[in-house]
């Protein structure tokens, strides 16, 4: 019952949302706070995560709910939505459209569906382990078999070096045929529509990393923490198309 | 006369270029060719400019049009129109929104007005060297003073180090306070619109520059050659808001 209703309920929530962050966009009297954790936070980011909450309470009262914003709501649930009404606040406010909306539906704490959203460019990409749509249409990541043929993106070239082995990172960005910063969600979106290849985050929180899984397995990715576990038990990520996967890791541990 | 008509025709312009190339982002048979110079190039470049150099004939039979696809007309005309009709074609084939039209009037050969146009945002910046607007909107570069509260962005970092100095620039990454491979013309975009304070190429073709020096200047922006030399007779930008160019160039030169 759930599940047939499942996508059409993501969509939903993200039309919501959708059309909160668009106006602030780009909109030279949007404010940036800096919260405890020296992360920025916008007005955006709130009124969103506020319309996607009351949605979900609407619809599936019993549901719990956490969210980057707001505190938990019934998180030990059996099924508990986890949501990042803007990945790549950073992007977003300096005017550069790569980041999206993160929606991750977890069943007995593993996701069951994910989404990543981007409003201005109206991508809806969907995931549920087994297939991937954008807008409705199944996409796939593609079929690059060697890394001197490879995309190669990551969020903050900064933070390799503070988390992981710089060097090592450094001597892949030499190797593959481009290499961008054109990161946060986007990157994986990217990776899981056949764009690019190997998607990296040296650090990563649980609300940013949930929805990806679902959308990267569900494309044939293969997304594993750094050191090659599973990402739901860590904070770093390493996605990439299941034909280089094993080779990305062991250039970034080398 | 034409000092009145233009802004409106370069709007012209880009309406007709943006219907042509927003159907192709993201679309999966677009297919790309490698140009001898290793450039790559789609159907969409082609038939871009194709719709921009109709228009131009069609409203300014005398006026000269150099673009990248196409051979030269009338090249030693009073008024030559210089076209790039998707300049970041990388991005564009990856899937990534950071690219946008270039249109440049020269009258004698100095830039007179310059546009860069994002298509599927529907950003459309025009300047004309003492003022820029965004969709009518006057814009200004942002007053940013130092560089470790600076934005830092170019397009692609392995061509530092092939052309330039690439030691000195990780020394100035590592300054400033948030450096990205955000390129193309949706870099030199960001700081006319006051979202990032300096963008960089180590590496620019005529035809890639000529619509950036109106619009940064016209936002008030300052815009050099690396070693700080008249961009129109140079191949590389160095491009800042007028507070911190000048310790710009002396970090990328030391």
């Amino acid at each position: 019952m759930l599940a047939e209703k499942i996508k059409p309920f993501f969509k939903e929530l993200t039309e919501r949302s959708g059309n909160v962050i668009r106006p602030f966009f780009f909109n030279e009297n949007l404010a940036v706070e800096m919260k405890e954790d020296e992360t920025p936070v916008t007005l955006a980011d709130r009124q969103a995560e506020t319309v996607l909450r009351e949605h979900i309470r609407r619809n599936y009262p019993k549901h719990g709910i956490k969210g980057e914003e707001f505190p938990d709501e019934n998180p030990d649930a059996e099924f508990v939505w986890i949501l990042d009404p803007i990945d790549g606040t950073i992007s977003f406010t300096h005017g550069c459209p790569l980041f999206g909306t993160l929606i991750c539906l977890l069943h007995e704490g593993r996701p069951l569906a994910g989404a990543i959203h981007q409003p201005v460019i109206g991508h809806f990409l969907y995931g549920d382990g087994q297939e991937t749509t954008l807008n409705d249409r199944t996409v796939q990541v593609r079929e690059t078999s060697s890394l001197d043929e490879a995309t190669l993106l990551t969020t903050d070239l900064g933070n390799i070096g503070r988390y992981q082995k710089r060097r090592a990172f450094d001597a892949l960005a030499e190797k593959v045929k481009l290499f961008r910063t054109w990161g946060d969600c986007y990157g994986y979106h990217l990776l899981a529509t056949g764009h690019a290849d190997i998607m990296v985050d040296p650090i990563l929180k649980p609300w940013d990393l949930m929805a990806l899984i679902p959308v990267v397995k569900g494309a044939g990715g293969v997304i594993t923490t750094w050191d090659g576990g599973d990402p739901l038990e860590g904070d770093s990520i390493v996605a990439a198309n299941r034909f280089i996967h094993g080779r990305v890791l062991e250039a970034l541990n080398a």
